[in-house]
C-alpha cells in the first residue's frame, strides 16, 4: 500500500512551486544579503520582497515582520522580550500550549524572574475566558498573556480577538502562537489586538528551518539572538535566504488558493469523522472538533483495548502516518500533556489525523478500513 | 566582465554535490524527524547520520554535536549557557571578536549579570596571551573566555590550544568562535581543551540557515531555545532537515579535499599579496597576514586618496565582490570595529578579499589590474 500521510500538523511536503522559487537562491544567487555590492543587494532585495509579501498577506507593515529559524525561536523571542524588555512580571498561559511556549515560560519562571498562571480549561478544550479576565484583574504586575490561536493536537481555535481585547483592557502584552493558523487562515494584523504572532512555513508546504515573528510596531524590544545587524538589528545571523524566499512563496500560494483548499480539506475532515463514527464503536473526538476547530486536524479517541494499544504501531506497519501527541515530543515522553489536561479518560487511545490539500477521501476510506481491523 | 567573487569569508556558493545531497529531503523525504512512524524515522536517521559524520570529522562524540540555525545562534547559546548554567560571572573576550560574540556578551553585561574584560591586542592583531593570563589570575569569579579561532576580517589565527590550557589552569569555561575555521582546518576535539565551538556551513560551500554547536560532554547546560525535545532536549524546533544533511555533506567534501584546496587557495592569497605589492604603491596588509593567518583571507590597506575612498563602490561597478568590514555589519555602521581596534591609521582604506576553491589566479590578475586604475 502506498504511504498515506495524515500528519500535516506535524509537517507538510514542500510544494514543488515553492522549491522552484528557492532554486535560484540555492544555486547562482548566493550573495550575502548584508554585503554592499550589487550582487548582495540582489539577494537583499529578495528578502525584502519576501517580507513585503508576507506583510501584505497578513495586513501588517513590512517593518513588523521578522524572519527567524522557526516557530519555536519566534515564540522564545516574544516571551523573552515581554519579560526582559517589556517588564512583564507574570506570564498567563494555558496547560494546552505547545512546548515552545510552555517550556520557555517555565524556564524563565524557574530562574526566578516571573510568575506563571495557567488559565482554566473548559471540558471542550477551550480556555475559560472568564478565568482569564479574573487572572488579569487580580494581577498586580504587568502580564504577558501567551495563548495559542489553534491547538496543534486537538485543533481547538481560540477567539484571539476577544483575548486581545481583554489584554488591551488590562494593559497586558499579548503573544499568540499562530503556527497552526498562519497559512491556513486569514489575518488582519492592522485590526487584531496582538503584540506578537508566530509562523513556520513547513506547516503550509513551505521549507523547514524558517519562521516569522510579527512584532507590533508600537513596541520596541531587543533581539533574542544577538550579533550582526540583520533583520534591522532584531535577529542576528546570516539570513536563511532560500528559506525566507520559500516562506513567502508558500504563504502566497496558501493564500491564493485558500478558499478552495479550505473547503476541500474541511470536507475530508468531516468525511473522516462520519466514517469513523459509522464504522467504529465507541469512538469519540477530542476538543471542539465540529465547532471552533482547525479544518486540518481531527483528534480521535479510540476505546482502549489490548489491540488498540498497538494502534500507532499498526498504522505505521500499514504505511499510514499519524501522530499520538505532537511530533515535537512524541517518542520522548509518555503521552500528551494536552490530552492529559482535557481528559481524565485513561481508557482512550488518541490519534491525531491531520490533512492537507494532497489528501483524498479515498485515503480516508482506506484508513478507516484498516482501523476497523486494528480496534 | 564576469563577476569575480572574492568575498568567501562572508558566504560561499553551495557546492552542487551538497545541493544534490539535500534534494531528496527537499522533495519526497519530508517526514518530521520527531514522529514515531518509520517514515519519520527515516529522516531522523538522516539527521543522526549527519551528526555522526560531523562528529567523526571533528573527532568529537555524536552526543557532543548539536545542530542550530547558524554560527550566531551557536555562540549565543554557548555564552548564555556559560553565564546562566555554568555560573560564569565574568566574560573575558577581545575587541576583535565577531558581533555574534560581542553583542551577546555586551547584552548580558548590560542587564547587569556579568562583567566583561577585554584582553589586550598586539600590533599584529593577535591577542596578548600574557594579558589573558593576568586577567584570569586576577579574577575572583569564575570566567568564561570567549576568543575566536580565526578572525573573519583580518584572518589572524589564535592558538586556541594555548588559550584552552590557560582556561584549564584557571578553571574557566572556554568558548571559541570557529566559524571561519570549521570546514577549513582540521580539528581534534578529543584533545583540544575547549568547552564550546561553533560552525556555519555557508562558510564552506554548505547551506545557509544551519550551524553546529559542539558542547563538551563533561558539561551540562540548558537549551537556549526552549520547546520540543529535538536535539536531545538541547535545541527545540522542528529540525532544518535539508540544512543538516547539507551541513554534513559540505563538511565531508571540505575535509576530503582539504589538503588540495588549502594549498590551492593559499597560493591565490600569496599571489594576490605579491601582485598588489608589485603594482600598488604604499599598499600594506592588516594583521599577521603571512604568519598565523587564514589561507582564505587577505585584508588589504590601501592608501587613502580621493579616488580610493570610492574603492568599494568602484569594485562593485566592475563586478568584483569584496568587503569593507564583515558582511554582517556592513552598510549599517561606519567602518569596522576590528580595523579600528588594531590600527590608528585613519589614512587607510580597508578591503577584505577572501578566496575559495572556485577562484583563480587569472581573477587575481584582473582584480589587481582594475585596482591600479582605482587608486
Ligand atoms: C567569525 C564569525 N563568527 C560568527 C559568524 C556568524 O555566523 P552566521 O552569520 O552564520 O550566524 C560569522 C559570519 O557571519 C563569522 O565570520
Ligand atoms: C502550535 C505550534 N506551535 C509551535 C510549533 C513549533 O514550530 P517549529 O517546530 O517549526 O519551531 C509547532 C509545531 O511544531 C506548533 O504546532
Amino acid at each position: 500500500m502506498d504511504r498515506i500521510y495524515f500528519d500535516n500538523a506535524a509537517t507538510t511536503p514542500l510544494d514543488p512551486l515553492v522549491l522552484e522559487s528557492m532554486m535560484p537562491y540555492l544555486t547562482e544567487k548566493f550573495g550575502n544579503p548584508s554585503s554592499i555590492y550589487s550582487y548582495g543587494r540582489e539577494t537583499r532585495m529578495a528578502i525584502e520582497n519576501a517580507r513585503k509579501s508576507v506583510a501584505k498577506i497578513l495586513n501588517a507593515r513590512p517593518a513588523e515582520i521578522f524572519f527567524t529559524s522557526g516557530g519555536t525561536e519566534s515564540s522564545n523571542t516574544a516571551i523573552n522580550a515581554a519579560v526582559y524588555d517589556l517588564s512583564c512580571k507574570r506570564i498567563i498561559t494555558s496547560p494546552l500550549e505547545h512546548h515552545a511556549t510552555l517550556h520557555c515560560a517555565e524556564y524563565i519562571n524557574k530562574i526566578g524572574i516571573v510568575e506563571i498562571s495557567y488559565v482554566k480549561i473548559l471540558s471542550n478544550g477551550h480556555i475559560d475566558i472568564t478565568d482569564l479576565e479574573r487572572l488579569l484583574e487580580e494581577s498586580k504586575e504587568k502580564c504577558l498573556v501567551t495563548l495559542m490561536h489553534a491547538n496543534n493536537e486537538i485543533g481547538n481555535i481560540t477567539d484571539i480577538e476577544a483575548v486581545g481585547n481583554l489584554c488591551k483592557k488590562y494593559n497586558a502584552i499579548f503573544h499568540s502562537d499562530t503556527v497552526q493558523t498562519v497559512g491556513h487562515y486569514n489575518f488582519d494584523l492592522r485590526k487584531l489586538p496582538v503584540h506578537f504572532i508566530t509562523g513556520a512555513s513547513h506547516k503550509f508546504h513551505g521549507p523547514k528551518g524558517v519562521g516569522i515573528l510579527y512584532i507590533n510596531e508600537n513596541i520596541k524590544i531587543h533581539p533574542f539572538i544577538n550579533g550582526g545587524s540583520q533583520e534591522r538589528n532584531m535577529r542576528a545571523g546570516t539570513e536563511n535566504l532560500y528559506g525566507i524566499v520559500g516562506f513567502a512563496k508558500a504563504l502566497e500560494l496558501a493564500t491564493a488558493n485558500h478558499e478552495t483548499d479550505r473547503e476541500y480539506i474541511s470536507n475530508i475532515k468531516s468525511y473522516m469523522q462520519k466514517k469513523l463514527r459509522g464504522n467504529i464503536a465507541n469512538v469519540y473526538f477530542n476538543g471542539d472538533y465540529d465547532g471552533k476547530s482547525l479544518y486540518t486536524v481531527l483528534s480521535v479517541a479510540f476505546p482502549k483495548t489490548e489491540k488498540s494499544e498497538m494502534l500507532l504501531f499498526n498504522l505505521d506497519i500499514n504505511n499510514i502516518c499519524a501522530s499520538g501527541g505532537s511530533a515535537c515530543s512524541s517518542g520522548a515522553d509518555a503521552g500528551s500533556h494536552v490530552i492529559r489536561a482535557i481528559s481524565n479518560d485513561l481508557n482512550q487511545i488518541t490519534v491525531r489525523f491531520s490533512f492537507s490539500k494532497y489528501n483524498t477521501k479515498e485515503e480516508v476510506d482506506l484508513v478507516v478500513e484498516k482501523l476497523k481491523g486494528m480496534i
